[in-house]
């Protein structure tokens, strides 16, 4: 195949996604399918219908694919985060998001490459700092959420907001991993009920006041 | 390299471990370091120091080579399903279990392999089959565990057992993912901080009782 990457302007096909677009939908179809490592370039070619010289023009490597795939994610991101913040309350929220990745509402390459993606920035530096500075980004909403939350007594001011974010991104990591692994669980709906049991774990304590976590 | 695999017994070096356990070993570190697609049957070779003929008389491909390192951590897992049953408590043991594997005390590839386990078990069937089974049966174990906990009263006998395992799983999970993508995470120092959240979530409700979760 002839390389069909000398212009800026694609003359043909105006009804396909934008080139950038199919490469990495291509990639994520591929990378779902095979993995990472088990995807070579040619592959990503053939899937996206494209040259080896138009996927170049694009990604120089695999590795700008897969950093471009967490990048992109940006607006369901964003998504995500207003679920949080319009909700009528923290546990409310989390739920909200849950429900919105699960169902498919927003949907995010990172619900199917979850374990790809975690096993690969353990390995890859440079993807690893583009998954930490997501997973920053996402952190420091959860945690202005969360001590909203505490603030108005929906959860108890005593929790330390560090531990307890540790144990909501696990909560989450581990769902968005079970909806791989176990693609018939309904964690959509299950999600109000998993969210009641989130809420036990934060409510602040019934009368008398119980300090088991005040430190 | 010549074959070294023409009769049963290994003439030489008897204070390296056995053959079989040195292709594990070396297979573990190949995978950490490169994922199960980034590693070849000749890396194997080369890390476990044998040649390809002696790694193919014990294993036939790297298929066979990961369902061995999900079925060989089964002395663990009985390590890890004591720490529940012998633990004063359902929490107690969760936080056992989770300290035992987090110090490193009850070493399991799992913990270091654990996105690249899950990735490849989400395509290879035959990997998933085993995965199954080990975790039916660990799920098996806490679950009876649970509902011990429901009789002695310690955790509330209204919740449904199905809803808590896919919470405590998820925790789980989501707890070994962490492990490896922030490795300076002190997680076994902070199990029993996070256990006192699980237990929060599960104790029975303080007087008056509220019947949220009862179905």
């Amino acid at each position: 195949m002839a390389a069909i990457a000398s212009s800026a302007a694609a003359p043909k096909a105006p009804s396909r996604p934008d080139p950038h677009r199919r490469v990495l939908d291509a990639a994520i179809t591929c990378f779902t399918r095979n993995g990472f490592h088990g995807t070579s370039m040619h592959e990503i070619c053939a899937e996206a219908g494209m040259s080896p010289g138009g996927l170049y023009r694009y990604f120089p490597s695999k590795d700008a694919i897969i950093i471009a795939i967490v990048e992109e994610e940006r607006a369901a991101r964003a998504s995500l985060m207003a679920c949080l913040e319009q909700a009528p309350g923290f546990v409310a929220g989390l739920v909200a998001m849950g429900d919105a990745l699960f169902s498919g509402a927003v949907p995010m390459a990172c619900v199917e490459l979850a374990p790809e993606i975690s096993a690969e920035a353990a390995r890859n530096p440079v993807l690893k700092a583009k998954f930490d500075e997501v997973e920053a980004e996402m952190e420091e909403v959860i945690r202005r959420a969360f001590v909203a939350a505490q603030a108005r007594g929906e959860v108890d001011p005593a929790l330390d907001p560090d531990l307890a974010l540790v144990m909501i991104n696990a909560i989450g990591d581990g769902l968005l991993l079970r909806s791989r692994l176990e693609p018939d669980l309904p964690l959509a709906t299950l999600m109000p009920l998993l969210g009641e049991l989130i809420a036990r774990m934060l409510a602040p304590p019934a009368a008398p006041p119980s300090s088991d976590l005040t430190r």
